[in-house]
């Protein structure tokens, strides 16, 4: 089968054709419908051979949906041909947070080496996609797997770090997104829909703020030194009660923690490998500042259902398998507007 | 291998000569070290056909612990020999509920047809046990399995509805314990190993009574019409923030709403068939009145946490299984005190 | 100055001419702009003199907005004109529960002889109303009165009831709204604006079914016996995850746990004697069955903020005071729409 | 009346005469029985006079406990004579923060020149001490005032700390903390009353080691570079769940960060002037890194119940008020053990 992967630490990635995979026992094989491409995989691809957490040659894509192919024994869950989403965060399944859902919060993944589909495990550009265990499957039945894919990281992401902040976001109260591309511009639309918060949006193109504006935030500003001020004062001095920085560069995270308010929550969810400065007298009382990662079982059901009900809707483009290269190139530039996905078999 | 079974409406449980399971792909076969007998089992003897969940001859036994003894294909977790305990709550593994790992409340069991061991699937009163999926199995490490094999059930049970009730336990606050045997003598540890609440015990006799100051009750007293009065008094007129029925008796769920705070949880935990009475001017503002079921899985990995260290203990007595039926007539007969505890293997 | 008075159990209420109060030391007298009018003082005029907990004549109005009239002593929060709302469920101000805010539950009111306004003090169906302390007193800003008055009390309370449940009511969930008069239809906007839930709405004419369905539910159906199993259906077999019954009838509250999920709320708000049964077997594993009561002081400066940006908005009809006793009856009629708001100054 | 002042920066307090003051409407003059002596006094006399939030010359003492001397007109709540402690993180009242009890983090405090007392408002190192309102007064009933004073902060800032990472002290869990001198040494005593977590301690002198295995520490270490390790390899690769740090230094804050696990809070409360850096790849997945402030209304109730049932016991010295500046000098060498208590009245 074809299949996209990153064979050399900093080359570009390569379409190339490697064995079908078959499922042994509890594995299941799904056939790619849809694949997303996600800008951390841009940033993986610039560590160095010693920061690289996994060997290579890796076949990309972490967020993966298809259709049930074959199952391997002691598997009777799904029907062939069912379609699913796939959970990427792959735990071990037995320690106390696999135990609650929380598998990326794996205890014993690392010593394990259980890696995500993508991200150290064969990933989702490719025409097929062994899963390791059916609890890693979610049903997608009527969503269109095109535009519901990037709900798997690009929607459960923002959906794990805006679910944390929800009971600090009562009326009144503010929110500040910086970064409105895959994952922001989903963030947007799930504050707007789960918490009566006043949602602001700093980007760093007017294409992007548009974007922002037009998926819900009450306003959109230049991500600059300036905005924590102009934020200040769109909120009566007191900050956003919750900040998500989808981007994580040394600029964002100041700009994040200068926009927070007294026991809010600040989460830096981009790798752009920014480290924010938390103290007393640095950052305001009883600010949480955190590092959040993808999200939990359920919370990937609860975010299909947002999308089922039309509540939160991904912008996408797709392309071909063979495309892949160029879409990466693309993603580096900043020139994909909302998500960019495979479509394996055409 | 021998089992005990329930075999028909009405009767009394038998010991049986019954094949040896063997474990399909997916599957454990434990081999069984100890297994609780609950009086549970006793009240669901007594419901008539018609309102018995599941068809007849079941083998015995919701509480287990045992030994890997062999694995279907597809399971590689846990290496022979390993010590386990079982959690009973069998789910359906995909559900929201089940994502979260409350399989307690999953919501397809029913239409499945899904039952816990000793409950509709064959239990663990019996030398080897068949598990449907290693995440049902727990580690037991160094902890003694005949002590431990209780938290599966009359440990996991009150901790379940303890923790809903933590946030509530603030200093200043009391809990009342209705009913201090199997379940109620653990509840009385979980509550003072986990709140800085006062607690009460309630129950009918004596040696009741003992084992509950024995096991840390601050006061126990006789379960009757004047039990709320008594714990008003000593509450200054608030009553307790924490109500736990383990009974669930009609007189005993009168008695825990006749206990309770404004603000305070009722957690109708016994199946002796009682009904609360709930409402404006009849309950204190807020008293969350409620029947829980079991608990989480991990749940049962934190109960076991707090066995491994100590701070809860299960009183036991321990039998051969051919005592298994005078065993369940002790029960219905209020002879045991603390957990009685089946050895299958001696 | 006028005020409307309920004189002696069993009359209807009347308008006569009372002294103007004047603020003592710590106390803010009010010019009353607006009262609200709520069903529940025609409960409370049809209870029995035993039952009566406060001694008559009382002014009447449990809602109640104005400006600074005076102050005493001791006071200098608020400047003369100020236009504010009135936090009505006082409190003694010192003990765990008002320490918190939620003076609704404070331990000592009884003990201490403390009753809101117009429901034991004088309230604000008068032309001045005198209020206890500072601290009762929320700033309108720029609100409109007469549509803020109800918030209130038609706001707060089923606030505080809706905000116990969020945590419950996750994308996939559906809430179910009994009673869509003066509370039920704000709660309708509350669900609408605070949850991703699906909105179910019962009532029993038509025309508040249409208001139910103006202000958002996503269904509005006839509360009858057969409501429960058209609410299992569309939830498929499920239930409502947040129950919350306005009316709190007996036929109403069987309706509230019939359509209740396991692990749901069902909130019983409406004072209309109906007492709900809850129990294992009875009602759906840990359903918390509860009679909330009116909401705490942050929950108003919140309900309020949610009025600020138009996100709920109560429906209103305005009357002179002199029409207040009519007003009663065509409440006890439920020939009111929405809420009825008293102009005491036209 | 005899006083002890901070009168110009740089220099050392001092015992003074000053006018006794006398209580306006809404306001309570105090007989201060004791006062607690704070290192955070030490810091804040250390700073320029840019840096210092308040004029002087200032009375010291954030920690008071005293009788009833006498109130202004309004207040009628406590008779005199009636033994009470302060609470001393005074806000507004009336801002959404005020309004859930939490005046430490009062949205409105600074903007209306509202500072707690002895920072900023003439303190409790005083014969006598004016409140401004009942409200921050808590009844001490039979508790020593001596013992309690230091409650107020050195019990209610460790409370609200571990009360925030309660949720997440579940059984098999540990906590850090560093520093264990007045507020670390209380911290301790708390995390093993009120949670189930094993609890480490680190600090650089042997006898306040001694001091933090006294009071419940299963282990106290040396809190230097190597101390993350040990508390890694102590908690099988995880660390701990909760990291409160007393001390806030530069070297302190990285110590707290390197102790912390997955999900965990690491709460900066000394005020050494460290910040910790968290970003993802620095901080493990949703550490919440955080610099909480004092605590609420409610958490000083909770805190003092604990002292009540014996849970909590402060190490005191206490001392003459002539010997308030000799205390502060042993307190900045590091000679004070648990805490130093003013008795004004001998």
């Amino acid at each position: 089968m074809k299949a996209v992967q990153y064979r050399s630490v900093g080359a570009a990635p390569e379409v190339v054709t490697v064995p079908t995979p078959e499922p042994g026992p509890g594995q299941v094989l799904l056939k790619v419908t849809a694949a997303g491409v996600c800008h951390s995989d841009v940033v993986v691809m610039s560590w160095s051979a010693e920061n690289l957490p996994f060997p290579l040659p890796l076949t990309l894509g972490h967020e993966g949906a298809g259709t049930i192919e074959a199952a391997g024994p002691g598997v009777e869950t799904l029907p062939p041909g069912t379609p699913v989403a796939v959970y990427g965060p792959w735990g071990c399944g037995g320690c106390l947070s696999c135990a609650r859902g929380q598998e990326n919060y794996c205890r014993r993944a690392a010593e394990l080496g259980i890696y995500p589909p993508g991200l150290g495990a064969p990933g989702a550009l490719a025409e097929y996609l062994l899963v390791d265990d059916p609890r890693h499957l979610v049903p997608l039945g009527e969503l269109d797997p095109v535009t519901a894919v990037p709900l798997t990281d690009a929607g459960l992401t923002p959906y794990h770090a805006v679910k944390t902040s929800l009971p600090k976001l009562v009326p009144g109260t503010s929110a500040v997104v910086i970064g409105t591309g895959g994952l922001g511009h989903v963030a947007i639309q799930l504050l707007r829909a789960l918490t009566p918060a006043r949602v602001f949006a700093l980007d760093v193109t007017e294409e992007k703020l548009r974007l922002a504006r037009a998926v819900g935030a009450h306003a959109a500003l230049q991500s600059d030194l300036e905005a924590p001020d102009a934020i200040l004062e769109m909120t009566e001095g007191h900050g956003a009660e919750a900040v998500l920085d989808f981007v994580g560069a040394p600029a964002t995270v100041d700009i994040a923690t200068g926009c927070a308010a007294v026991e809010s929550d600040v989460s830096v969810v981009g790798i752009g490998g920014g480290t924010a400065s938390v103290g007393f007298g640095i950052t305001p009382y009883d600010a949480a500042v955190r590092a959040p990662y993808w999200g939990s079982r359920s919370e990937l059901i609860e975010v299909l259902e947002l999308a089922r009900t039309g509540v939160i809707e991904v912008q996408v483009e797709s392309y071909a398998l063979d495309d892949a290269p160029q879409v990466y190139e693309r993603l580096q530039e900043g020139q994909v507007s909302g998500r960019a996905v495979i479509l394996p078999h055409g």
